[in-house]
């Protein structure tokens, strides 16, 4: 049997997100859905993330278990002739027997998308947070560089997951800039792993850093409390991006 | 009686385009029914060009004459407030009394959008064509250049309007560069003024000179027959973006 690395990209704006649920359209569904005629049979997508709704990807990674000997050329472009315009298909490639696009990934790159205007363009409204106030571009990037490093971020977990431990590694994290209607100011964030809803739960925060609501120095210790309360909110998921997943050499082909 | 001049942003896809019609919604009525309220009657917007269904635009202009002494900034934020985030007001500016949006329009500058790569960005599909096949740009290059300058465009003009001359002036053509599936390569052209579907009708033309159907030595030939059958086909409209309107100065204020 054959495993196959898809990367993927979508506009998350009309899915229940990555995950197949009892209701509504999912990312996963939809992929599996288009996959089964080829196979002759049902057949299950591992996502690397499982992006929520309304969250977007430009570089998702899925893994899939096929016994159909098409090839990944062909298959690419077959998915893509059948796939909603809301989801394609970047790449197919052949991966190692083990691979598993969720658990061999070592790592994964976020980018968080605001406009930073007083209105956004028509054609980026669904793709990034519109924040019209001024914003301290040097404080969000001073209190940013705190998280950078390995650090319990229970402060920045959503509830209702269960995972034995916060503990995780921000390998980098910066903003670059952007200003005006069309032009989003974009943080990106790269890490070993990453908490529910943790991306979105920094760049609120970060939000909030920029509009003063605390000094930069605040950061040290509200990430050290592990205390949800003491964070600001929670961004919307229209301005995150899924835009990378990292695999060590040799468990998939290049990433 | 004040005349404003708006310029504004929008996304074609919903809209039955930019005139009123019997039936569906067009933009031109739904920033007529914004703007009512402020001045506690209906309303009459002018729009530079009157793009077809499903055509965008980043540059439109509108004039309008108010009674209303609201600012002219605070109108721009209370339209953006109330307007769907498919329209965007850019700006609002006081015009000479005997400014028209249309009338008054000295040229305009429209771009359209090509998507040449095996699939479409799910980010732009809606904002350009996507024509998969090796194009020569070369070639599309050559046939454009021939269109530039005062000519009888005739043969790219769409039959149902009724114009009294089909010459115009086209004072800039060309492509810009742009491969793969989220980097659009885009034809620019100025003029003086369009005909009915010139554009796309252009565009749809040199696209299958791209694609090899005539020699680029065919392009004097077909702009001379005046024959609308010589040229190649109309190119969809949710490729075509009407960037910028021209106008002399002092008809208005800075274009």
């Amino acid at each position: 049997m054959r495993n196959l690395k898809l990367t993927l990209a979508y506009d998350g704006t009309e899915f229940v997100g990555w995950q197949r649920q009892a209701e509504g359209t999912s990312v996963q569904g939809v992929l599996e859905d288009a996959l089964a005629p080829f196979e002759g049979a049902p057949v299950t997508v591992h996502g690397a993330g499982r992006t929520d709704a309304g969250v977007h990807a430009v570089g998702q990674v899925a893994s899939v278990r096929l016994t159909a000997t098409i090839d990944r050329e062909t298959l690419a472009r077959a998915l893509n002739a059948v796939l909603p315009a809301a989801i394609r298909v970047l790449s197919v490639e052949e991966a190692a027997p083990d691979f598993h696009a969720r658990f061999s990934a070592t790592g994964k790159t976020y980018e968080y998308r605001i406009v930073n205007a007083p209105f956004v363009s028509p054609f980026i409204h669904r793709y990034a947070w519109h924040v019209p106030q001024a914003l301290d571009l040097a404080a969000m990037e001073a209190a940013a560089r705190v998280l950078e490093g390995r650090h319990d971020f229970a402060t920045f977990q959503s509830t209702g997951t269960d995972v034995p431990s916060s503990v995780r590694t921000i390998t980098s994290i910066g903003w670059t800039g952007g200003s005006g209607s069309d032009v989003p100011l974009v943080l990106r964030i790269s890490g070993d792993g990453f908490l529910r809803h943790m991306v979105r739960n920094i760049t609120g925060t970060l939000v909030e850093f920029g509009r003063g609501r605390w000094p930069a120095s605040a950061m040290a210790r509200m990430l050290a409390s592990r205390d949800r309360g003491d964070a600001g909110t929670t961004a919307p998921p229209h301005g995150l991006f899924l835009t990378a997943v990292m695999y060590h050499r040799g468990s998939a082909p290049d990433v």
